[in-house]
């Protein structure tokens, strides 16, 4: 079950954060420019030298699928390299890719970004439910059948992201309360030896108070918490995503991580100092949230 | 403005319907299938055949993104070539990619699909709302910035579309009605010479009702309708997503276009009969919705 193998990450490395993998271009340090062929190919060189300095620190990595397809059918090539890059690397990979269809459409998009012997293989796909359930069960028969998981989008952290979020359906109950106990139910059937289902959803660190009524409804669910930073208060915001065993929830930074050199003035511009930026955030990171998480959670099980 | 292009293909070709590109592999005739080195490239020799004999009846064209994802980099590589083949055909492109992300990935979904100096550069792409406006706004932007459009995802033909579509939001509206009213509001600031938004929405044909009381609130843009088989009664259930100037929607089939050698006895195996066959059944789809149209449009301005 790939749930086991990332909370056997999670508690090896003492670590619920991932980082992402969100290749922007303007953002990257000069020094990973110098391949004149394509930008892709130095996207590849800067994405697995991010991922060798964070592999004994997360236990999953998250590639961001939209800054690949940037560069087309050559991103794409990269995307794939990068998911077999941290696989090698004894990662999980989370395709953070949001895709959703109906029919053999759907069942397309599953295969294509979940099957084993599919283009790229990733661990777990991020699915948006906005077509309805029928929309989600191809992504969830793959994930059965290949041992798969997914993330469905439930709360975003973007303020916007109320608007069909709080919506009631027909029965009375709020859009986001009713994909919990779908998610809940659904994943029901694919839950491995911790306890925890291969079908997870997305909920953003931004509203603690509806993380908690989400986190009481989905117990054996992973939520995927996005767009974390770790300063200020954050650390304390997303506990309530977190079940009192100290798991249930993978914390996932990208910016913060991948793009700190911009805010250093003393960067020197070298891959040695960028590398030891990026490697000092991802455990800042960690440090964090598991001292939030030993605090909170004094019982949690690593 | 594209829409006035799109526009222009409807009425100089008389016909409001397109053909979707879904490469499915199992279904493509295996006369497509002689090219050893990769499968994208008997893809690629399949689409253009299908594009060379539709092109003159078709105002336009819309790949389906998750059928070349499935071939990985090499799919998506094709699917390039496929609109790039398109438009020096003259047709539109429509990019079914259904994408969607908040923030810098919003943008970097919108670059890589719509913009001019983009890989794909389509003409118009598939938006899905789930995240809320805040995420459908940077679509939008490019469009407006390319003059492109996009396809808003509102109501479609899947049973369990009603699951999200017909909730109700805190101001009391349904949430396809709500889409509506923000797709007529955010589109009126790009409304070409036909007096048609560049932004539009996707509306599937199985609930005429739900269709007309749609049209009524986004009289000013334009409805993609999938899924058409133009037998049986759609040609009369596709009519509500029309105005009275015959225009305002656009028809789509995929499967009963491409696929229809499968259900042919007669099929002989060959390129020639095969593209007959495609052939045929685009110009039966025009006939029956511009008889069907002219009955019910009387003054339809094509």
């Amino acid at each position: 079950m790939i749930i086991d193998q990332l909370i056997e990450g999670i508690k090896n490395k003492k670590n619920p954060c991932i980082v992402g993998i969100d290749p922007e271009w303007c953002k990257i340090p000069e020094c990973y420019k110098y391949d004149s062929s394509t930008k892709a190919n130095s996207i590849l060189n800067w994405a697995t030298d991010v991922i060798d300095v964070v592999a004994d620190i997360v236990p999953a990595v998250k590639p961001q699928m939209a800054f690949f397809e940037v560069f087309g059918a050559d991103g794409v090539r990269v995307h794939q390299q990068v998911v077999q890059y941290a696989h090698d690397k004894g990662l999980v990979v989370i395709d953070d890719s949001k895709r959703n269809d109906i029919g053999n459409t759907a069942k397309a998009y599953a295969y294509a970004h979940l099957a084993k012997d599919g283009p790229i293989n990733a661990d777990f796909m991020t699915v948006s439910p906005f077509l309805g359930t029928d929309s989600i069960q191809p992504f969830i028969d793959i994930a059965v059948k290949d041992e798969k998981g997914i993330f469905v989008l439930v709360r975003t952290s973007n303020s916007s992201s109320v608007e069909i979020s709080e919506a009631t359906n027909a029965q009375g109950e709020k859009i986001r309360n009713w994909l919990a106990n779908y998610i809940h139910t659904a994943g029901s059937d694919c839950i491995g030896k911790y306890n925890y289902s291969n079908i997870g959803a997305v909920v953003g660190a931004t509203f603690p108070e509806e993380a908690q009524l989400l986190r009481s409804i989905m117990k054996n669910n992973f939520f995927l918490v996005p767009g974390f930073v770790a300063q200020g208060g954050e650390a304390k915001d997303v506990m309530p995503c977190f079940n009192e065993d100290g798991l249930g929830a993978i914390v996932s930074s990208s910016r913060n991580v991948l793009y700190k050199h911009l805010e250093i003035a003393e960067y020197d511009g070298t891959p040695t100092m960028y590398v030891e930026i990026v490697r000092n955030q991802a455990k800042t990171m960690q440090e964090a949230v598991y001292q939030e998480l030993s605090n909170h959670y004094p019982n949690k099980e690593y």
